[in-house]
């Protein structure tokens, strides 16, 4: 397998540097990659019984034998249920019997439950080992491959509880798209797009035109995997531990995850990316009705979730939502409410988005009461 | 209280920077030093049922009531089993449903589990909350109170699950000494003495002369709390991560926590001090086998420790040990061996300690046996 269709992001946080290769046959190649960046290094991969099942950890395994590189491995329950206390112990428990040392790596082989579960392994052994991912979803590629944000959920919210642990390598293989659902992708597919909506009016545009390409396969695919990248490490490198700017990739989640919450994380009804989607088109008709952006943006936003599939408004939803004070209340305990006052990521049009502080809480009720409606 | 006779010990790490106040009546100044730092956070404080029973949680929470600082507390179990996984998720728990957000702050009140653990808590929480250290034990006030180093234990080792998490404040009230068992007070001592056996060469010579008023309370006191933490903080800052310098920390460290996992963690046998002890006078009596330090050095070092009544051979641990195989795979699975060469910290004379990479763990296998016959 040739390197020529690998396309390499750098994410630069000056000693936390490094980089995210994108691209077809990453797995076969996991082997030399390690080994040109972490010699003699023995890794531990955790992923899930998906993964397993589809073939990529064998191929990985393989990867590994043809470098002669020494692994063990942990193999959890796929879904969001196993981002919890007992799959990090377990997880941990079986890094540490594996006696890996600190220049040893973690890697997680799988979409944003195994990263997310095994960057917080990685990054609490031993106060920190080496940690590889290998994300095998779109939506880990796109948002979790960027910025060192590792967790579990709590029974009160999701990602309360974690660190920030930067990989030494992001393979993303390109290939491992293939196997995803639609809808899996569709899902991925929102953050993709949300950075566009963030501070990029052409990526935006340039995806109205060329999704059905990205969603097919062809270049235009790992292109705006690449730019999605690009988008992210820029904020990430303004602000890596989320004090000021890097809210912004919050766009759609603060709406996101109260429905996710409503919903009990439960997948058949509303997965992550969806909860984005609806959000985001829930964040600019929010700032149309706070007359800070055009209903038009607005409109725009929820035609081209529409036009690829995706989710756009609460009704979408299968099953009965709870009423706005209740979703108002999942979003306060929401971890990007600041000392009581709500904070959100309002638009001032596509790819305008900005951290608007002290929402008053009667707005956004009021705003959801309506939303309920529509 | 007056501040007259509070020392105040700066801790550089750049924007991570904090002070260490050392003193008598710190617990009473509680609420004003943190309004001070942090301006209307609320707290949880996290203590255990020894620190509660001994009056110190009252008069914690009754400084806090004089600011108008609102408070939740967790009181764990006493004792270096609590840190565990359990008892993380127990504090992770606890500080989440009070709804403390990033700008409020998690207090840990007690000996080193508590810190440790509480710090380990507020790393996680959200991916890091404000933290603030009340150590109450000498060996907290001199040990953990410097170096962001928090954890919890695995089955399998001390410390090998935790994350690096600065306080924003340490306040370490020396009047809490005064409820020490002089057991205690000796274990703490031995991390004092260890800063002299490092690079401080007058100050061990210092606390051989002054170590009576040490001891008992006197001015002394809180000179040597204040100069190992100075000590201390000049290692740290040279090294925040552990990649280097910061190893010299662990003088007496390898065999004592070889010794405290081979008594089962068992502390009417052995506390981490008294282990810290026993290290220290191996680690000079190994380094004066290996030629490298002056077999006096060895015996000075052993009769200080005798001096102030701390344990300083493998016979002095009530109860047998196993055989020197056993220790010797106790100390391979520290997490200070690095790429399966032993590395420990000798020494070519008092003050003069040194990290020796590539020691041969058939030597130390011989000194050990050795050491057993002592």
């Amino acid at each position: 397998m040739s390197a020529h269709n690998v396309v390499t992001v750098e994410v630069g946080l000056g000693e936390r540097s490094y980089d995210i290769l994108i691209g077809p046959g990453l797995i076969e190649r996991a082997g030399e990659e390690i080994a040109k960046r972490l010699p003699k290094a023995r890794v531990a991969i955790v992923t899930d019984e998906h993964l397993a099942a589809a073939g990529h950890l064998d191929r990985l395994r393989m990867a590994l034998d043809k470098t002669s590189t020494a692994s063990t491995t942990t193999v959890l329950a796929p879904g969001e249920k196993t981002k919890n206390f007992d799959a990090l112990q377990q997880v941990v428990d079986d890094v540490i019997a594996a006696r890996l040392e600190r220049g040893d790596a973690v890697i997680a082989l799988g979409g944003g439950v195994i990263g997310d579960l095994t960057g917080f392994a990685a990054g609490i052994v031993r106060r920190g080992m080496n940690f590889i991912q290998m994300p095998t979803s779109l939506l880990s590629q796109v948002d979790s491959s960027v910025g060192g944000k590792t967790g579990i959920n709590s029974p009160r919210g999701k990602n309360l509880i974690g660190v920030f642990h930067q990989p030494k390598v992001v393979l993303a293989d390109t290939g491992a798209l293939d196997t995803l659902s639609p809808r899996e992708f569709r899902a991925g597919y929102a953050e993709v797009a949300k950075y566009g909506l963030i501070d990029r009016p052409d990526f935006f545009a340039w995806l109205e035109n060329n999704w059905q390409e990205v969603f097919s396969g062809g270049p235009a695919r790992a292109e705006a995997i690449a730019q999605s990248c690009r988008a992210k490490a820029d904020v990430v490198a303004r602000d890596e531990f989320e004090t000021g700017d890097r809210a912004l990739l919050n766009l759609g989640h603060t709406f996101g995850h109260a429905l996710e919450g409503a919903t009990g994380y439960d997948s058949t009804r509303l997965v992550h990316g969806e909860g984005v989607a609806i959000g985001m088109a829930l964040a600019y008709r929010f700032s149309a009705r706070l007359n800070l952006a055009s209903p038009d943006d607005a409109s725009r936003v929820e035609a081209h979730l529409k036009a690829v599939g995706l989710p756009w408004r609460l009704s979408d939803i299968p099953g009965g939502l709870p009423d706005a004070e209740t979703l108002l209340n999942f979003i306060t305990q929401d971890k990007k409410v600041s000392r009581g006052a709500l904070t959100f990521i309002l638009t001032r049009g596509i790819g305008q988005s900005f951290i608007a502080k002290d929402v008053p809480a009667s707005e956004v009720l009021a705003f959801l009461d309506l939303s309920l409606k529509r």
